[in-house]
């Protein structure tokens, strides 16, 4: 294999990137400037020296020290911790401007039939909510509306059990209903009742 | 203007139809048969006499009766009523099996902007909550979760103040939040703040 | 069944209709005037009795002739006759301003497996080309390019081999290769291997 | 800017990708090991150094020697050659194996205004064409068929009319008709115009 196959190859696992959109990156690769050919390799093997995952939220962030600047933050509410899938959802939530608590992220969520062999971050999760135990008053799971997050959210919540004493830690879940511009006429069975079921 | 474009013309202003689909419509006609064609023409007349409007929910319906079945049925809990846009609305409703009271149909929502010259049933509305005053005790307002829907949930709680005394009737709306199905990284903001807002 | 629901089940059987639009098409007519739905049930009607079929180019018109407004016109060159699947092909080809010849609309596609039961006006264009043999000097297929239109198109090589004598008659197909606003790399095989072949 | 930001900024100059997607494309770096990432970043590197621009056909391709496969073939037939803008239109083209002649790779296509400073290889194509004067028999124009392309053409015709001795180079370019699955309904009138002109 040449070195532009090879290229391409690595590209093609890139995620949502077919063989037709790999090549593309190649050539892009090949028309550009050696400098910056250059500059983008120095910056993805730098990820490795200088990217650390935060030790308490496990979130990917920059610099030397252990905890990211939102688990060193003093201004947020260290009695609520909300349990997202990935880095992408907290940064979603970061976006609304609604929420100034903590998180964690498990780092994705287990598929059906997948729950023994679970990749997420299980035993780290386990470890911040004991070492966080005495702070804690409420728990947030915010994980997809799907079977995917439903699966997750029952494997967190038999995680919590043993963790957490009756009536010292609140854990919910987020609300289900409509979302913004959803119409009645086209929403799923699921949804409706939920949005019933959650009426004020 | 000839009989294939006069009737194309009336087939464009039918929802979501432009000029090439009623151009499609007229042909597909042209190649029926008469037969068809008169059971079209039949059924299309017959939708004025034999479709009356339920005089209680004003829900489109057949047969001879002043009531729709709904609102004839004696197995639904009239105490509860809940508002909807449309007749699709109401069936959506239906088909989720999580709601057995009774319905009163808008005929639409109301534009921004359009507040003055609503085209809903404010005096039909009017009309059946006094008349079912008695029996209610909760009314859901189901309408979409868009800026149409927000304003007519506005003029709607405006019609309904004079006519309902504190604490007897509790008026509700859908809950917002996740739709089934949703991801939180590409919720937008005021879905994730319901959600939040309504987690349990 | 009700009125609504027979109405329905009309409109579904409209091309590209499904049961969702086809309740949409009822309530909007349920919505509309007396007078409006009056005008659709006579202009369906009509069709049966104001729209014929040209005598020659079997295209529906309107009107009292026998001949449609092409095929009686004056000023179009009746050497040449395109043959092609449907009116909108026609209409398509009109729309270019590019012919001034005259048509035989076929009234479909034969598909491959259906070449003994085909359902185009086989019998007409016998007729229409055994009547024109004198005036005829080119005769183009213009058929969909894809497996129905060449199946069509084998079929129609195959009725006018016997009424056509050699050199007098030139029997040729629209030309094949780049559509406007193609690009080389997202073409097909085919595509590039006719553009290739008809370069100039 | 940290790791995180600076490698996504470099990700989302790449063709196509969002802030998004680049986002989605450094946490898939982060979650990978550091092989995968020195296998990139090595990759990336190396096409400085292992890929050349062919000296005949402008085509990048690995390997020591100056020209690429295609033009240091001896199965090919020289006497034609086809002029195309990317290396992926060649690849379109090789994929259909209808063509075995050379070709030109000119780097893109012109936008229409930007004539006076082009940024196609302009002088290697003059150099290219004197340089195979004695062996060229056609020239085959083979750009996309918009506006870029069409301007494209233009300026390359310009370019070779001094190159070429009249009768005895043919300068020819790709077909233009209906491409496969066109339907004639919706053909846009220079389509249909085209497929007119070539028919045969």
């Amino acid at each position: 294999m040449d070195a532009i196959e090879r290229l391409a190859t690595l590209f093609e696992k890139f995620p949502g990137i077919g063989p037709r959109q790999a090549g593309r990156f190649v050539h892009y690769l090949l028309r550009s400037s050696p400098a910056i050919r250059q500059e983008l390799a120095r910056s993805i093997t730098a990820l490795g020296n200088q990217v650390k995952q935060c030790s308490e939220c496990r979130r990917y962030h920059d610099g030397d020290s252990a905890l990211c600047n939102r688990c060193s933050s003093t201004t947020r509410d260290r009695a609520i911790l909300m349990i997202v899938a990935t880095d992408a959802d907290a940064d979603a939530i970061e976006r609304s401007h609604t929420y100034n608590g903590t998180y964690f992220i498990l780092g994705g969520t287990i598929a059906l039939g997948n729950e023994k062999n679970p990749r997420i971050r299980e035993a780290d999760l386990v470890k911040c909510i004991e070492k966080r135990s005495n702070e804690l008053r409420e728990i947030i799971l915010a994980l997809p509306a799907n079977v995917e997050g439903d699966t997750t959210s029952s494997r967190v919540h038999e995680l919590l059990r043993p963790l957490i004493k009756d009536g010292q830690v609140f854990v919910s879940s987020l609300g289900r209903g409509l979302s913004t511009g959803a119409e009645l006429e086209y929403a799923d069975p699921d949804t409706i009742k939920n949005a019933l079921k959650n009426r004020a």
